[in-house]
């Protein structure tokens, strides 16, 4: 597992270990592992910067895995949308997944994106090998590519492959700066959260049941790309409103005091009919009360 | 420039250094750099493995480029097609590319291939922006998304961005297994020239017209793809004919000896419009003059 101690991984490292696994974790040298340490001794982490190819060959040869679920990206809160870093995940990406096969690794899951789609296209039902891919970030763009060299690799080896395409997730622990923490944290200080019109809508899934569907993608035998969204959407202003009224109080919110994002297509709808049929997957947290847990979760943290 | 001593790479080389640029040489560690010798001291050979990212910065601090050639790309005789390899070059262009930009290098071309293309769509004409990419080997699927990447990364960096897709090139120096050399060598030889029915029509261009395209297309300010073809095509067939008839005496030719290759389409041809209005190129070399030179060439290498 790379990217094991991050939001989707840590929950999907303790999925693996509560199921008898022997986990590997491989870790960013400099991140922090905290979310992992009671799970010592099920899992062995490995602290790596994947860009170095001789550490991906040792962590294959001592873990010698059977399946290998990769989640690291670059994901820095600004900018990463178009950062030329995405790039070098590309490139460590198909290196790991390259020497996997090699090593005689019997399956690979790793992670896209619904950024991988064309936003423009239809009603924002974004339906596997149906919705055009067309991505309009640098992100996109390397995952799209990604997902192609790595299936034409899995083609030629007795790899078999299966690409996860997340759409929005939420829950404890998510970057402080992405939009769901931003809003909680200003509302839980008193701050006015200023958002732009929120007529957007998204498709938001707890990450506990991603990474539930992610683990359920990765002990099936699909191959090719999954959608793993929650299959509705909510729009950001009445997500917004559901976590103001968590919150309580007098928690202010501006709708319309920021610009619209150009580009922001007003509807992001996974189509997870192919999830559900191949895994029998159903999420299990309701929109509500996960937003109350991710609050109640921010106000112990920032307390 | 990169791959500066292979069979492309030599030719461009030449037209460079005539030119009066300076021209840094990157060379494969363990390949010969005979072709190059002549132009000492126009040039700056350095020996290094593109896979090795230090050997990368340290060639770009020292050279500077303005415009780097990038025409290096895994090109084993046999089963290069579906090698894994061609991952390797997918991640060391991107690398190469990303270290180029952030040095301000101006321009970046480099090397595609018709392989890129979807050569089961209509008659053949492959064109620019408007036949479908589909390839159907990891060569062309990793130079398709390698151009894709390199688009994305340039569109946000201030370098520009060429991307030259090759067809069919033959000529003095082509590797002895290729078509061309192997009907050539088995025919001074005496053996029997064994052949599929030779129906396929391919647009073979000579290899220093080619050099001579990709140099003008580096010249120029224009970006993205341009095929480099001869826009006209032979079949194998008449290839081999004008073959046996240079070569002279009884050169035997079979065709049907060998099973068609499945999927090999009728029809190969490369639209050079975009060529040639961007940069005014033509070909010298028609293929007659062309293969007698290529045919005399082998007479005296395998004499």
């Amino acid at each position: 597992m790379t990217g094991a101690a991050g939001f989707i991984g840590s929950h999907l490292t303790r999925l693996a270990v509560s199921q008898g696994h022997d986990v590997w974790a491989a870790v960013s040298p400099d991140g922090s592992s905290e979310r992992l340490r009671d799970l010592d001794p099920g899992i062995t982490v490995a602290r790596m910067d994947l860009r170095d190819a001789r550490a991906i060959r040792d962590l294959i040869s001592k873990a010698r895995p059977e399946c290998a679920i990769h989640l690291a990206w670059y994901t820095a809160p600004c900018g990463y949308w178009n950062a030329l870093e995405n790039l070098d995940c590309v490139t460590y990406t198909l290196n790991l997944a390259r020497r996997l096969a090699e090593a005689g690794c019997a399956r690979f899951v790793a992670a896209g994106s619904c950024a991988e789609y064309d936003w423009s296209n239809g009603d924002g039902l974004l339906t596997e090998f149906k919705t055009p891919l067309k991505p309009q970030s640098l992100y996109g763009a390397c995952k799209k590519a990604t997902q192609e060299l790595l299936g034409e690799l899995c083609a030629r080896t007795s790899m078999t492959f299966a690409w996860a395409r997340f759409f929005y997730l939420y829950g404890p622990g998510e970057a402080r700066d992405r939009l769901t923490p931003s809003v909680i944290r200003a509302l839980l200080s008193g701050e006015t959260a200023r958002l732009t019109s929120g007529n957007q809508q998204r498709d938001y899934l707890h990450v506990e049941d991603g990474a539930a569907a992610l683990w359920a993608i990765s002990q099936s035998a699909v191959t090719g790309p999954v959608n793993v969204g929650a299959g509705c959407v909510i729009s950001i202003r009445q997500l917004v409103e559901v976590i103001a009224e968590l919150v309580g109080g007098d928690a202010p919110v501006e709708f319309g005091a920021l610009p619209e994002n150009s580009g922001d297509p007003p509807v992001v709808l996974a189509d997870v009919r192919r999830l559900m049929s191949v895994t029998g997957w159903h999420p299990a947290w309701c929109l509500r009360d996960g937003l109350r847990q991710t609050v109640e979760w921010w106000r112990m943290h920032t307390a």
